[in-house]
């Protein structure tokens, strides 16, 4: 599939897989991270889209699916999904690929000017201009906050299970009192050796059929269920021996276990963002208002991720940024070409790259 | 009406009638003076709108009243109309009062810190933050290019129609080719002595209809047709006694009358708002993307009006723009209260401005 010229035109590739060359890169499938590709397709700008969560829509849908909300200018109401079904249908004209379930991990300046990009999945790409669309980070496990805990992380620590069977025969404890931590519970019952559920305090906010189900199982001595928080534990030989769970009552006590499930939710983490060489203050991007650029030329940041004077964290502001970091982005792209602002209303181009048709004006 | 206290309390109004007082007052009605409402509202600032056509929705209804616009977030495609019919269902919460047909005319800064505000209706407005949200400006009819004729205006030269009477059995000339210069000519066949109608090229903008009953009055001697343009005039004791009409020949005629009626349509322009003591640029009124606030504390000027770095004539962008300048504008309503976003999704604040049911959460 290479040959030497294509080598020779990508000297920083040397894996042999072919990187999607694109002009740009949208890191997030929130509304602003779609409305960026429309705004982008408008100036004809292609657009490849990489989210961590497994389908687009971003914080609306995975926070606010079924609420409504009335501050979308034009849209005096509509739900989180509706939105996003919205946006879906509004840049439909423009084929942009959706890359879910994988997160950005490295963005790196190429000699050229452009970018690497590659994701968790190690999908490669090489884009003129990215686009920072990322809300309030990619959606992360909550952890326990239990100093130096994590150094079991993967080994006998969990915050997510890949292979139920890696818990066979174990004794498995579980934190947690949503579904999550009560879906795992109860399906580990008949694989662990022993399963305790943990939780701070007595009530549940899982479905209540699988707390009964829990409670019956408990009564029947197939598991147990303690109220309490870590907030310790015993190593031995570099093993996570015991926990120590401090209850309501006050007192603490120890727990033998061989490997800790937790499940406290996910949190938005800017993640590996960080570390792309971008300027970040407490948490968020600087950009420029004028083209909504980092301090990197070629790298955007749209909606909630960035910060500026004024700042507000509202998703009619990301569909501005997004215009104005097209513009920006334009440049890039076209670096030959002088870009004018032209209307959707009137435009014969827009309406071609649109796919719709121009009316006959006499 | 009027007590000491209320007297004492506007030192600076003179007049008997009451200003009305207000926390904001819009100067216009187009979508992004529209959008201004709702946001405001959000907090809980109520405003007055006033603008000089006698409906509202701008240059949205004016100009494209039926064409389709792609471009507004998550609204794939909708006319002009449907936008503004949109906002004002989004807006109709908050019980904004209109006054439409008015220009404003006169801001004034008061020692109180408000500013006095007067329509060309005599309206009168004590208001704490002005929002310039006035586009391209107010439409006015385009004027004759011929230097010191405007010298006779409203009094032999009109751009408007206020009261046909007043041609009666005077010689008139209606300059124009559009539908507002053939129905007027039309019309005032039955009044005037006599009509020319003065055109600068032998094809007619106007409905076929118009132009072939203008045909027939020629042909019956009733009024007169010529192609040319003003290109000067004669004076008789300060009366315009005679205009220069030259031909598409190149040849220079004279033509006595007494009422010179102009119909070169409308073009917007920024008019009184260049005496109110912002600066203006290059007929923009440049503000600071924090808040979108003018050199004028107090004055906010959003939309296509305004100018600042990276600026882009949309929609979208106006819209940003009023959210942000309301929040500039609540520090200046509320001075005590520390203002915080709040989202229209979870607020219960926000749901009881709005009018809707809070949905009840676990």
């Amino acid at each position: 599939m290479t040959d030497a010229a294509t080598v020779h035109a990508q000297p920083d590739i040397a894996e042999p897989q072919q990187p999607i060359e694109t002009d740009a890169l949208i890191v997030g499938a929130g509304p602003v991270g779609l409305f960026q590709v429309f705004e982008l397709g408008l100036l004809e700008i292609r657009a490849h889209v990489v989210d961590s969560l497994p389908k687009v829509g971003g914080q609306c849908v995975e926070l606010y699916p079924d609420k409504p909300i009335y501050d979308i200018p034009a849209v005096p109401v509509c739900t989180g999904r509706e939105l996003v079904d919205s946006l879906m249908a509004q840049i439909e004209p423009f084929g942009a690929t959706f890359h879910l379930g994988e997160e950005v991990q490295t963005v790196e300046h190429r000699r050229d000017g452009r970018f690497n990009v590659s994701t968790s999945k190690g999908t490669r790409f090489v884009a003129n201009t990215v686009f920072i669309a990322a809300g309030v980070g990619s959606f992360q496990p909550r952890t326990l906050k239990v100093a130096g805990i994590e150094r079991y992380r993967d080994s006998q620590l969990f915050y997510r299970v890949r292979a139920p069977e890696q818990f066979r025969d174990k004794e498995v404890v579980v934190c947690g009192g949503g579904d999550s931590a009560l879906d795992w519970a109860l399906d580990l019952v008949d694989i662990a050796q022993s399963v305790t559920l943990l939780h701070r305090r007595e009530g549940f906010r899982a479905a209540p059929a699988s707390v009964a189900k829990m409670r019956v199982l408990c009564e029947a001595w197939r598991m147990q269920s303690i109220t309490g928080q870590v907030t310790g534990f015993d190593d031995d030989n570099g093993l996570l021996k015991r926990i120590k769970v401090t209850g309501g009552d006050g007192i603490t006590r120890s727990l033998e276990l061989d490997c800790l499930l937790v499940f406290f939710g996910l949190s938005p983490q800017l993640g590996p963002i960080a570390r792309w060489g971008i300027d970040v203050e407490r948490r968020q991007i600087p950009v420029d208002t004028a083209s909504f650029e980092t301090n990197v030329p070629g790298i955007f940041a749209v909606g909630d991720v960035n910060t500026y004077p004024g700042k507000k964290k509202l998703i009619l502001s990301g569909f501005h940024e997004a215009a104005l970091a097209a513009y920006g982005a334009a440049h890039h792209v076209f670096p030959e070409r002088r870009i004018h602002v032209e209307y959707t209303t009137t435009s014969t181009r827009l309406h071609k790259v649109l796919g719709v048709e121009s009316p006959v004006f006499d």
